[in-house]
C-alpha cells in the first residue's frame, strides 16, 4: 500500500508550496533534493538531515551495480545504508541510459530492486530523449517509455516517478503529460531538461515546462529532473514546479565553482565571497584557494548547499507574501537568457491567469515595464474592462491608467505602488453603494452586482471606508480593509447563489459533506464532485450539494480545475452554512 | 600631520573601489561603518573587528556629554575605550541637531575633543537641513555649515570630513560641494538623507546624490551619510558613493526587523530565513521569536550586520568584473520606488558617460530594455555613429540594432550577450586593416584610423582574429582578444601624437616623472600636471611631458577629469616609453 499525500497551503503565480508525505515523513515543497553518489560522499546524509534537507535523491543503478553496496542495500535497506531517515527518492539509471546510451538492466528489474532495498520513491526505466532530436526518435523513445509506463503501473507497490518526455516537441510533452497523467503514479518529474540549462537555453525549458504542466494533473507534484541551481528556482517554482534535485551542489564543488542566486562564478575569480553561510563567513576566497582539494572542495560543496537553501526559502517567503512575480522579475535579470525565458513565461497568459491567485498578502509593486504583463495584472485590466460598461465613471490611475471609479479601493489597484505616489479617494455615503456594486461585478462575474442593488453600507467612523453591507437587516458581506474585496455572508451567498447562472462560482460537493457544509465545517477536496472552471485560487465560493443547492460559503485555495482533481487537502475553507457557523 | 591617503583600484559605472588609510590603517572601499553607540554595545566592536569591519563610526557629542565616558576618553584615548584598533570616524552632534533641534556644545569645542580623544576621521557641527525645507532657511543653514568649514579648517589637525548639505535643492548642494572641495578636507558625506530613505524617496535621493558628486572633487571619499540598508548599496556605489554607516543593524534589530538585500522584512512575519548567515543556518525564525528579547535583538542585529557586509561584497565583486550595471538592474526590481530611482539615475547621461570604463572584464549583458540606456550602451551607439560616416558598411546586431560592420569584433558589441545568439564574422584578410582604422576611430576619436592606413596586420592562425598590428616593420600596435580594442606600441603612438591634435589622448607629467615614464616607469597621480577631460577610464593614453612631446603610452585607471585632481595612486600604467620598457 503506498502511503503518500500531496496537499496545497499556500500559492503564488503557478507555485505553491505543498506538503508531501511520503511513508510518515513530511516535507515542505517546493523541496530540493540533493543528489547523493553511494559510492562518494562528500557531505553525508546526516549532514544534509542537519542542514534541513528531509529528502534525498540517489541512484538505484549505481547501487544495483556496485556489488558491495547492492548486498548492503538487499540486507538493510537503502535508509541504513545510507544512514538517513528522511524521504529517499531514485533515479532509475535513465541518465546513464541519456549520457552513455546504455544500462544492463530492464525498467522492471531496477524497479523490483527499487521495492527490494525500501525506497520512498521509485524511478522506472523512461527514456530521456535529449532535446533537439528528431521527431521520430522523441516519438519511439516515447512510445517505449509509456509502454514501460503501463508494465510497471501494474506491478508497483511504492510511490513512483513517472517522467514527462518529449525532446524539445512541447506538443509531444503535453501528450506525454497527459498519458501519464491517466495513469496510477505519485510524482511527474520533466525530464532530459539538464542539455538545455547547461546551455542556458532557458527559453526553451519555459517551453517544456508549461508545455508538461499543461498536459499533468494538477494535484501531483512536479519534479524538474536535474534543475538545482539557485539562479532557476523562483521561476520554476512560478510555473508550477514543487521538486528540484542537485547533483551540481557537489560536481561545481569539484571544478572549483561557487554558486550565486544570479549565476556561477569560479573560485579564481572571487576577490570577495558575496555571501555571509558558515563557509564564506569564515573563509576569504584566498583562503579557500589555498586549501587542500579535498577540504576545498567540500567547503565549496556546502557553500553551494547553503546557497541552494537560501533561495529556496527565499522562494518559499516569497510565496506566502504573494511576491513571487517580484522575485522572478529580479532574478530575471541574472542573465540575458533568463531575460528572455521570464518575457516567453509571460506569453502563457491563459496558463498563467487560470493558476494565479486573486489577492495577495502584499501589494502590487511596479518594479518593471514587464510587471504590467503579469497575470494580476493583466486580469485586473481586463475585469475592469467588464466593469466598465455597467459604471463608466472613471479615474485615473498612475499604473493601470483609466479605470472605473468605483473599483479605486481594491485590489490590486489600491494596493499597489509605482513610480508616483497616489492617494485613494475615500467613498462618499451616496457613492457607496455603487462601490460595493462594482467590486462584486469585477469580484464575482457579470451581473453579480445586482446582488447589492438595495445593499446599505456601513463606512468605518475611524477609517471612512466601507465595513459591512446590509440589506433588509441582514448581513450580505463585509468589505475587506486589506484588498478592496468582498468576503460573503449567507444571505449575499443565497443571492448570489439566485443570481448567478449555474455553475458560476459554484463547488458541488457529495452527500457526505453536505451536513458539514451546511453547518459551516471546511470542505475537503475528497468531497469535491465538481467546480466552475472559472473558479480562481482564494476566490470566494458558494458550496452547494450535487443537486445546486446552496449549503454555505467560504474561500478556496484552489483553482476550478484543481477543485475537480486534488484528493486531498483542504478545498473550500467555509466562512458561513446555511444552517449557521 | 594628517595621514590620510584615497587611491583608486578599479572602478565600474561611476563606483570604485578604493584603499583608504588613516593613521597606519588601511580599509578598502566602499566600506560601511557600524555606528557603535558608546553607551550601549549589542556588538563589540571587537567582534565587529573579526567579523570584517575595518572602520566604524561613534558619535562624539554622547562620549563628550557622558561624564564618565568623557573622562575616560580623554584619559586613554577612544581607541582603547572602545577596544578597537581600526579606524573610527566620529559625529558631532549634527544628527542630534536635525533630530532634537539643538546641542550644547560649539564647533570648535567638540572638534577639540575629538582631536583630544584621538578620532582618526573627526567631524565639525555641520547644519543638516532636512528635505523640503524652505529654500531660506536651506541657505541660511549652509551658509553656517560653510562658516563653521572654514573655522575648522584652520585650526585642525585631524583627517576631516566636511558635509555637504543642502536640503533638497541640487544647485544648493552642488555649490555647497564646490565651496568644501576647495578647503583642506578629507573626505565629505553627503548629510541629511536619512529622512529621504526612511520616505522612499531614492529618486530624490539619486538627485541630491549626483548633484553633491557634480561638485565635489573626484579625489576624496564620498560618505553617503546613515545610508546601512544593504538595498541602497549598488545603486549609492554607482553613482559614486565610498563610505556608509549603519545605525539601522542595530535599531531594526531592537524593532525586530530583518534586514535583506531587497528590503527589510519583520521577524513575525517570516516563516524562512531567506539567508544562511551563521544566526539564520543556525536558528528559524520561529526560534528567534521565542528566544528572550536581549539575546533576540543580538543575534538580529548579527544578522543584519551579515547581510550589509555579504551585499557590501556582492557590490565590490561587481566593480572587479565590471557587472556593477547588471546589479543594479537586479535590485532596482526590489522595489517600485527603487525602479523609480534606478530611471532618474540613467537621465544622468553626462555624469555617467564621463566616469564610465571604455572597457570591462564582462560582456555586456542586455538583461533588461534599461540596459540600452546605461551609460556604455549609449556611448558605444554614439561613438559607432560617429564612425559610421567614414565606414559606411553596417551590419545588423541584435541588441544595438545597425553597427559599422568593422566594429563587429570590439567591446561591447562583440563582447554581449542578449535574448537571441549572434555570430562574429571574422575579418577577412583584405578587410582587416579596414577593421583596425575603424577601431582607432571608436577607441581614440575622429581622424585616428588615419596612423594604421598603411598598416600591415597579422591574422592568428588559430581564431583568424587580428593579432599585431605593424607597418614599414615597426610595431603600432595590438589587438586585444578579450575586448577588440586596441593596445598602442610606441610606434602607433608617435603617429596618434602626430596626428591628433592636443589634448587629445594626452597625460601631461612634470619633469620629475620625465625620465621615468620615457624609460616605460608607470606614472603616479602627483605627477600629473594636466589631460585631456575626455579620457575616459581604463583608456590608452599618450604620457607626454610639459611642452607636449611624446614620452610614452599605457593605459589610465582614470578619467581626464579625476588625472588632474588626484594626487595618490597610480594614473598610467605605462605599457612602453620613447627610450624602452
Amino acid at each position: 500500500m503506498v502511503e503518500f499525500r500531496f496537499e496545497v497551503k499556500a500559492r503564488d503565480a503557478a507555485g505553491r508550496i505543498g506538503k508531501l508525505t511520503v511513508n510518515g515523513k513530511t516535507v515542505e515543497t517546493p523541496v530540493i533534493m540533493p543528489v547523493i553518489n553511494p559510492k562518494h560522499l562528500i557531505v553525508t546524509p546526516r549532514e544534509l538531515k542537519e542542514m534541513g534537507f528531509g529528502m534525498l535523491i540517489t541512484n538505484s543503478y549505481i547501487i544495483y551495480k556496485t556489488p558491495e553496496l547492492r548486498e548492503r542495500a538487499l540486507e538493510i535497506g537503502v535508509h541504513r545504508l545510507l544512514e538517513y531517515d528522511g524521504i529517499i527518492e531514485v533515479d532509475s539509471g535513465s541518465f546513464q541510459l541519456m549520457r552513455y546510451g546504455g544500462v544492463d538492466v530492464t525498467s522492471s528489474e531496477i524497479v523490483n530492486f527499487q521495492h527490494d532495498i525500501g525506497v520512498d520513491i521509485g524511478t522506472f526505466l523512461d527514456i530521456p530523449t535529449p532535446p533537439d532530436a528528431p521527431r521520430e526518435k522523441a516519438e519511439e523513445d516515447l512510445r517505449i517509455t509509456l509502454e514501460r509506463a503501463r508494465e510497471v503501473e501494474g506491478i508497483k507497490e511504492i510511490a513512483m516517478n513517472a517522467a514527462v518526455q518529449g525532446s524539445t516537441y512541447p506538443d509531444l510533452r503535453t501528450y506525454a503529460a497527459k498519458k501519464l497523467g491517466e495513469m496510477n503514479f505519485e510524482v511527474h518529474p520533466i525530464g532530459a531538461v539538464v542539455p538545455l540549462m547547461e546551455n542556458y537555453r532557458y527559453r526553451d525549458l519555459v517551453d517544456i515546462v508549461i508545455a508538461s504542466k499543461l498536459g499533468l494533473r494538477p494535484d501531483r507534484p512536479v519534479h524538474l529532473f536535474g534543475a538545482g541551481h539557485p539562479m532557476i528556482f523562483s521561476m520554476a517554482v512560478a510555473m508550477g514546479v514543487d521538486l528540484f534535485d542537485s547533483a551540481s551542489y557537489a560536481l561545481y564543488a569539484k571544478d572549483d565553482r561557487y554558486m550565486t542566486p544570479e549565476g556561477t562564478k569560479r573560485l579564481e575569480e572571487l576577490e570577495y565571497f558575496p555571501c555571509s553561510c558558515p563557509v564564506c563567513s569564515r573563509y576569504t576566497p584566498q583562503e579557500l584557494r589555498e586549501m587542500p582539494r579535498e577540504e576545498r572542495t567540500r567547503l565549496l560543496a556546502l557553500h553551494n548547499l547553503w546557497v541552494i537553501r537560501g533561495e529556496l526559502n527565499r522562494v518559499k517567503g516569497a510565496v506566502k507574501e504573494g511576491t513571487l512575480w517580484e522575485l522572478v522579475d529580479e532574478r530575471a535579470r541574472s542573465h540575458p537568457k533568463m531575460f528572455a525565458a521570464y518575457k516567453r513565461l509571460l506569453e502563457y497568459v491563459e496558463y498563467l491567469e487560470k493558476n494565479e491567485p486573486v489577492t495577495k498578502a502584499s501589494a502590487f509593486f511596479k518594479v518593471s515595464e514587464e510587471a504590467l504583463r503579469w497575470p494580476l495584472a493583466r486580469r485586473a485590466k481586463e475585469r475592469a474592462e467588464r466593469v466598465r460598461r455597467k459604471f463608466p465613471e472613471t479615474i485615473e490611475h498612475p499604473i493601470f491608467g483609466e479605470i472605473p471609479k468605483y473599483l479605486g479601493l481594491s485590489y490590486p489597484f489600491a494596493q499597489s505602488e509605482g513610480e508616483e505616489d497616489f492617494s485613494i479617494k475615500k467613498p462618499s455615503r451616496e457613492e457607496a453603494r455603487n462601490y460595493i456594486m462594482a467590486i462584486a461585478e469585477y469580484q464575482f462575474g457579470e451581473g453579480a452586482g445586482d446582488a447589492f442593488k438595495d445593499a446599505f453600507i456601513e463606512l468605518s467612523r475611524k477609517t471612512g471606508m466601507p465595513r459591512q453591507i446590509k440589506a433588509k437587516g441582514k448581513h450580505l458581506a463585509t468589505f475587506r480593509a486589506e484588498d478592496g474585496l468582498l468576503t460573503l455572508g449567507i444571505e449575499g451567498a443565497r443571492r448570489l447563489h439566485a443570481l448567478l447562472p449555474f455553475p458560476r462560482m459554484r463547488v458541488a460537493v457529495n452527500g457526505d459533506a453536505e451536513p458539514f457544509a451546511r453547518h459551516g465545517k471546511n470542505v475537503f477536496a475528497k468531497f469535491v464532485v465538481d467546480a466552475d472552471p472559472k473558479i480562481r485560487p482564494y476566490d470566494e465560493v458558494l458550496v452547494v450539494n450535487e443537486r445546486g443547492e446552496l449549503l454555505a460559503t467560504g474561500q478556496t485555495l484552489l483553482s476550478g480545475e484543481e477543485l475537480g482533481a486534488f484528493q486531498t487537502g483542504l478545498a473550500v475553507k467555509v466562512r458561513r452554512g446555511v444552517e449557521g457557523k
